[in-house]
């Protein structure tokens, strides 16, 4: 295949980790790029590190018709809002689209609109759109022309609940879910509370109560759980680059020991490359999967206290990485394509 | 006053803070310091940063004795298990203890036996001991001549969840106590997960569902509550030097909302200078009390929750900072005594 | 004595700083603050660390003229260009200044004018300006009202390369200072550079040749030296909160071993509180000052050159604490009044 | 191609980075690895980052001859001193080495012994190693048997001087290399210096005039220049897990503009993949080589001065990755064989 994929919004962290992929990815022949920023630049002018690897010259965003008709697959790594007009014009023009924003996450329009302050852009798509993650709905996504790539949080937070709701383990009242993320996830703009100073050395929740992928992940915990789930979330902000921990607490609805349980997960997610039950004696950390398309799972009983703890690097399984598996499972490529990375040890 | 103090265990981070706190103090006149280590150096040979503030020499733990001579009351920043039989010692000179350890702070001797899978070294002392969080316990500490200085975990959790359980206003069957603590918490012995490689950028969580500090958690959360509280803990390590913050979830057993429950927390810790409650619109952070004896707490209602975020510096309120409060209890110096360190920011 | 301070620019960290150690200085009775930001706003809204040792409402910039009546002595925390028709206001009201920016730095308007890309704001006031390293131009600072408070990297070169340059030692002809700085250096403004994704796990180079600071360590190199000297300086950024470490190479004139050069440190700066020179087999580390005002020097002979190591807090000795030492200076204080505080290890 | 390695301390970061970099190399069908510790388990419950990547277990040091039969190039991630009777038995069953410990990299057998404080293991085999920096000795490694893989600071100082010293642009008599490392330069043994809480927020130089990789550098810019180069080299450790940054110090011997001089480099280095000139108005940064075989080289003349900066990773460029492309070139591969990975940014 010579697959020919465009990417707008590439300068920002996400933007560029989807280069990072798909520069090197066996089955693009092609990658064209835009942004708001850096428009007539070279990519590798600002990121260095792409030098020899992706010679990508950055379209403004008024080059948006040039860049979908050279597309076969557009992704889209904008904010929230911005994303769902640029989505339709994709659409309309017969290409199709990964959305790494919010704006198709939610089936409802008014859920979406309240939890993000702003009218939704392309609400006649919401029916179409697909929610992408490959392991917990992979036939749904398969020959659809819009996925809404998930959330970082959600993912893992998803992935780690699945096998609990699915096979009905757990009391739904109160599902608990204690995430904590390095900087990344909030972007490459300039905010005070994500300069270096003031986040390293550091540790703080934030959010409490107000997260916006709260909505997104009660939503899909009740789609697997077949009925409503109580979802208490609470994101923190570590000072790594990379990675996301997330520690769920989920009151088991029968006894069962901490190696069943695990049994369960194994069965659960048989085949899964990108999602890995750590052994018994193992707890998973962020470093095994930074710069991998990676989950790792920790599955523990703890009293009456199912405790999973879920690692995914944010910017790869949490964003980019599940993109080109998504990618993939539309053009019908084998899943792990170009997503075989390695994390980094130390 | 001219207080006479000994630190056994100098050279060790809770041993070395303790000299950083009291060489300032002003009703501390001596310094006397034992160590397995180091013996016969100068402990600013091995701490440069206190030379030009303590001129102390390390003496061998074979002079213990003079140590207890020379000094009104001992600290003990021992591990577990070698604490007991030197606490027993000092009493036996009639000096007071205060003991970083864990030996007096389970008063069951079997408890203590089986989390800590070893022989307690002086059971007879154990129902003397009293449990040094001046804030919850002022009264019984008082006149004592024996003190447990608690663990860091269980001081950030039990300053969060004191006031939800005397007040009765949380459902005891499942409270939630995620953590995640700075590295210096594991002391600094080498160890290959204490490693800056091994930490550095990492999140993970560890001892899952057996942490030693559960059952004191669960210990003291039961006689705050009158009753027994399960307690689900989970720490997890995160790479800072100092600091935890500990997430407490507990199911509310009547309809609260944030505003009500923060002023709960108010009056609860109404006049205590070492404990802060954050005002609306704040969160916490780690920073604003490394460094510190405070404790600085975050209150909130999420749906049927309350989530409390507890802040706390692990070696200060969390250990060395916390027995100087308690020292000054004992000696009925105004408990702010010496700790009024505000925090570095950035 | 009951000093009354203002500080003007109290919301960067080296304001905040200020206040950090001033709100403690047993002489100063008040302090009076402004900034161009969160102006009406309580100061421990902005900074929850100072609540309850600091009660300072934030003025407007607009009551300039209020904090100059209330103080004695106004802290100038302002960016370069902002702060020289600030210290003409203060002087013309009687009042003294200690600056913190570069405007009084250079004596030659030209040469700041050149490096700074500004007019000069205040080229009057240049003459009476003294520079303020109490340990090298203390005579000259006694008795002023204009302090031009020395930059970070200057205070940690100067410190470095005064008992070289004044005792004839080295080569003039070049003189290198490779410096490392943590990001605070950078303050607390909004740039992509400053972002913890952008420094953490990174260390760079940056304006190799072209630092502004550049021409302030040649100048005063050369007071020192009484003859010009040839400085080559490189500053790195290294992801750390705060220090610097400076090393500094210079070709010995004659032989000397690192006994005698240490010795020759250690008579330089007899008597110094704040200038430690670490003794034989240390080398110092930014983590035993960092919150303190104190640099520690570390010297070696390697061959033929000197190589001195300095370390301080650029906060503190680089900035705020060596600010508080130039008022003690001013006021006939101690100079280490309210300024012995110890640095966090770990 | 089918190659066999054997790695000989697979569980120390080098010999870990090498399964990480050799599992996914197109030309090796199979690793055989053997360590002092672990025998007999699975490498993959050591570093469970690698499970579904290299199913290695890990082999005892008594079968290293059953390693050596399994191999056509046998890897030694060892300690100094260790590595050189182990690379005679490799040799004598006649497969081809790379060594990683410094054994081999000097040639003189007396220098080696004075700087690493022990005997020589195979002084024989000194004469037949050859030093492993491909893009500076090329020619003289093809076809060799044994290669002596550089250290991880003379690699990055080495390609920084090599153009100045080649082409004859500089004073010899003193070249400053002020070097910047990561702490996982100081591998997976357990070291206080190593600990997080020691190197955390901290920076300092050490083994300043003494470090073992001085004679390494100094021989080899000898050989470069034709003549003796003096070295004055002073290593720091800083607070990253990977990454090294060495700014070299060299006084120009004839006049150089900014612009010239990266010309030169340009040339020098014109088609080698693994050495990148940065572009004008370029810093390198150590994050654009994290992860990757590359070295990336910043030129400037200040006043007199050259001064080079030169960042790669301490584990690829600067050990296990320099050791794959010197397998390439023992085996004829192309040199860039499995090592096209790209750094994580941020």
């Amino acid at each position: 295949m010579a697959l020919k994929v465009g990417i707008v919004g590439v300068t920002g962290y996400v933007g560029e980790e989807l280069v990072r992929i798909l520069c090197h990815h066996p089955e693009v022949s092609e990658i064209t790029a835009a942004s708001n920023e850096y428009a007539g630049t070279a990519l590798d002018r600002v990121y260095p590190y792409l030098r020899g690897h992706a010679e990508i010259e950055i379209l403004g965003m008024e080059k948006l018709d040039e860049l979908i008709d050279r597309s076969d697959v557009v992704f889209l790594a904008l904010p929230h809002g911005v994303s769902a007009p640029v989505a339709l014009q994709v659409i309309g023009k017969g290409k199709k689209v990964i959305d790494l924003a919010a704006d198709f996450r939610l089936p409802e329009q008014k859920v979406y609109e309240k939890w993000y302050q702003t009218q939704h852009g392309a609400p006649e798509l919401l029916k179409e759109a697909v929610y992408g993650i490959p392991e917990l709905f992979r036939e749904e996504i398969k020959g659809k022309r819009l996925v809404a790539n998930p959330g970082c949080y959600p993912t893992s937070a998803l992935l780690a609940l699945a096998p609990l709701l699915k096979n009905r383990l757990v009391d739904r009242s109160s599902v608990i879910i204690d995430a904590k993320s390095g900087v990344s996830g909030a972007g490459r703009s300039l905010k005070l509370g994500s300069l270096f100073a003031e986040c390293n050395e550091n540790m703080k929740a934030y959010g409490v109560g107000s997260h916006r992928h709260t909505p997104e992940i009660a939503h899909y915990a009740g789609v697997l759980a077949g009925e409503a789930v109580n979802i208490i979330f609470t994101p923190h902000l570590i000072p790594v680059s990379r990675g996301i921990i997330s520690t769920v607490y989920a009151k088991l609805s029968k006894a069962l020991d901490s190696c069943s349980l695990r049994e369960i997960y194994q069965d659960f997610y048989a085949g899964e490359e990108f999602v890995q039950v750590a052994l018994e004696g193992e707890m998973p950390e962020t470093k095994w999967v930074v710069g991998t398309n990676r989950c790792f799972l920790g599955v523990v009983v703890n009293k009456n206290m199912a405790v999973i703890v879920s690692v995914i690097d944010n910017l790869v399984k949490g964003a980019a990485g599940q993109a080109v598996q998504n990618m993939n499972l539309l053009f019908e490529l084998p899943e792990n394509t170009g997503l075989q990375q390695l994390s980094l040890y130390p």
